[in-house]
């Protein structure tokens, strides 16, 4: 069985990824189209060793398509992921959009893929970037200590604000450097050089978007119960996120045996000598699939306390490769002949 | 009256910003030193608009000396600060050396004041930059509320480790900008466009030596009942430090009453409006001398829980501003024939 898989918002930072990680994991695709909005059409973009030139996403027909890895603003999955669900194609999208929703799954491959059963509207949703490195490294110890608490807090890259922030990050670089006057467009400050506490729009209780993204999807996605504080900040990097978490389990849990178990689970991978250079930053993990943790320690201030840092690839593992992980587990379904692919065939 | 002051580390980072806030802030001087270990002896270093010739430190007699600022190594103060104030020089140090000696008062002018009259063998320690405006914009909160709990991460600037970690910061920058090869030395990693959750050496438990300051100067200069856990992180920043900071306090709190008290607090600007750019940021710091509190609020994980960002320049309010505020606060007494300074004249 291979698939026609269409790629919309090809020419972003995600879409990109999402191309090149199709290719590298040999997904089975028969036909694949790069979508975007009207700007791009005609621009080239690479799949494998071939070229795709980006087609219209307002005038493409979703009719015959199987899989959708959406990756546009939220106001764009708003319109086109339905119309796209509504021709049969199954839609696994990475904005905001619809991950709340309660027909609509969240998932992390690693952590909750029952929730593609639950597949109802032909959209499946892909977590935020910050959200999915974190639940990756946290879905393990819940499962073996149960999280009552979780603080965190972020040091993400610039990609995850798409191509464009990452361009700024490099001119206001060099503006800085030879002392020409920076540019502030992509950001509300100049990022380069500094930290930036502000990731997506304000809430009523002063947390921002992002944080309470956190808060909502690792609910979602792991368990209701769990409770998480989260300050989101934006630094200087152009890839990788990095995450100070701090978490408060039901049991007893000590940093052993939280590595044991770390070193057994899906998608992680340890990286912890205590020692110079023992660890993991987010350069090191461009361009790795797995969510590394590092720094793990107890927490001796409260009850069952452990301390971690967990870093990832936001463009791979917090975007494009955990939405063709998804991809991949509805093709291993259909293989079977179940899930939604296998439906949508019959 | 006035005072001989000889600045030790004249060349480094923190060394000539305690020189420039000497300076700007008027402290009332006869005469300054500058003193440095042998290659930087000849060097010129400013003083307000004069220019001063490093001296040796090796050969300085502190005899007549009133205080030392000193800002070397922390093995160089192991040896000099106890000789100058055997002279019957005021110390005031910089390094960690002495910071959790009993006998050595570790101050911060808004916070602990009065340590300064347990001063015994001469010496004042001056506490780490990440643990200075913490405690700074914590110790009004814990007044009213009293602080059970403290869970912070830091976004600290190449500055704190030093001048040669900030000309790093730069030749990694270009380098990388230019595709150039990228030369580490003072780092364990590349530190340009990355994040290093490593600061210090590291200890037993898994923590570092800089995560173990915030908690143990935390608990000698404000309470010693009150538990924090650290994750100190470098990020691509030259001058100014970040903390997201998690509280848990006996009392009730609301970010509302936190905010008056922060408002009216000395040393302390909020900064705190829940809009686009309405938050400071480690680059607006820079050449600043208060700790801004910014992105204030409530935590609902946990009982009187409040989580709030808060930002100093590490040079300034972090080393130079602060030991500056100790010799003010030296020289005020004096002015009332009370405290060490007097009692060193007598």
């Amino acid at each position: 069985m291979s698939y026609r898989v269409a790629v919309v918002g090809a020419t972003g930072a995600v879409g990109r990824e999402m191309l090149k990680t199709l290719a590298q994991r040999n997904f089975p695709v028969r036909e694949v189209a790069a979508l975007a909005s009207g700007r791009s059409v005609g621009q080239p973009v690479s799949f494998g060793d071939k070229t795709l030139a980006v087609q219209s996403l307002e005038k493409f027909d979703f009719a015959g398509w199987d899989i959708g890895l959406f990756s546009p603003g939220a106001s764009v999955s708003a319109v086109h992921a339905p119309r796209a669900a509504a021709s049969g194609c199954i839609v696994i999208d990475n904005t905001s959009h619809f991950r709340m929703e309660p027909d609509v799954p969240l998932v992390v491959p690693e952590v909750n893929p029952e929730a593609l059963a639950r597949i109802k509207r032909g959209i499946i949703a892909n977590p935020n970037c910050s959200t999915i490195q974190m639940v990756v490294a946290l879905k393990p110890l819940h499962d073996r200590f149960r999280i009552r608490r979780v603080v965190v807090a972020t040091y993400q890259s610039t990609s995850g604000a798409g191509k464009e922030a990452m361009e700024e990050l490099m001119a206001q670089t060099r503006a800085s450097m030879v002392h020409d006057p920076i540019v502030v467009e992509q950001f509300t400050k100049q990022i380069a050089f500094n930290v930036i506490p502000h990731i997506d729009r304000f809430m009523d209780d002063g947390s921002t978007k992002e944080e309470w993204k956190m808060v909502a999807e690792t609910r979602k996605i792991l368990d209701p119960d769990i409770k998480v504080i989260a300050t989101c900040a934006r630094v200087p990097v152009f890839i990788g996120h990095a995450e100070a978490v701090h978490i408060e389990f039901e049991r007893k849990v000590t940093a052993a045996a939280a590595r044991e178990i770390l070193r057994e689970a899906p998608g992680v991978q340890v990286v912890d000598r205590r020692e110079d250079g023992g660890y993991m930053t987010p350069l090191e993990s461009q361009g790795e699939d797995a969510t590394f943790v590092t720094r793990l320690r107890e927490d001796p201030t409260v009850e069952n306390g452990l301390a971690f840092w967990c870093v990832a690839d936001n463009l791979r593992k917090g975007a494009a490769l955990n939405a063709v992980q998804i991809a991949e587990v509805l093709a291993a379904q259909a293989k079977r002949g179940e899930g939604a692919l296998a439906k949508r065939a019959a």
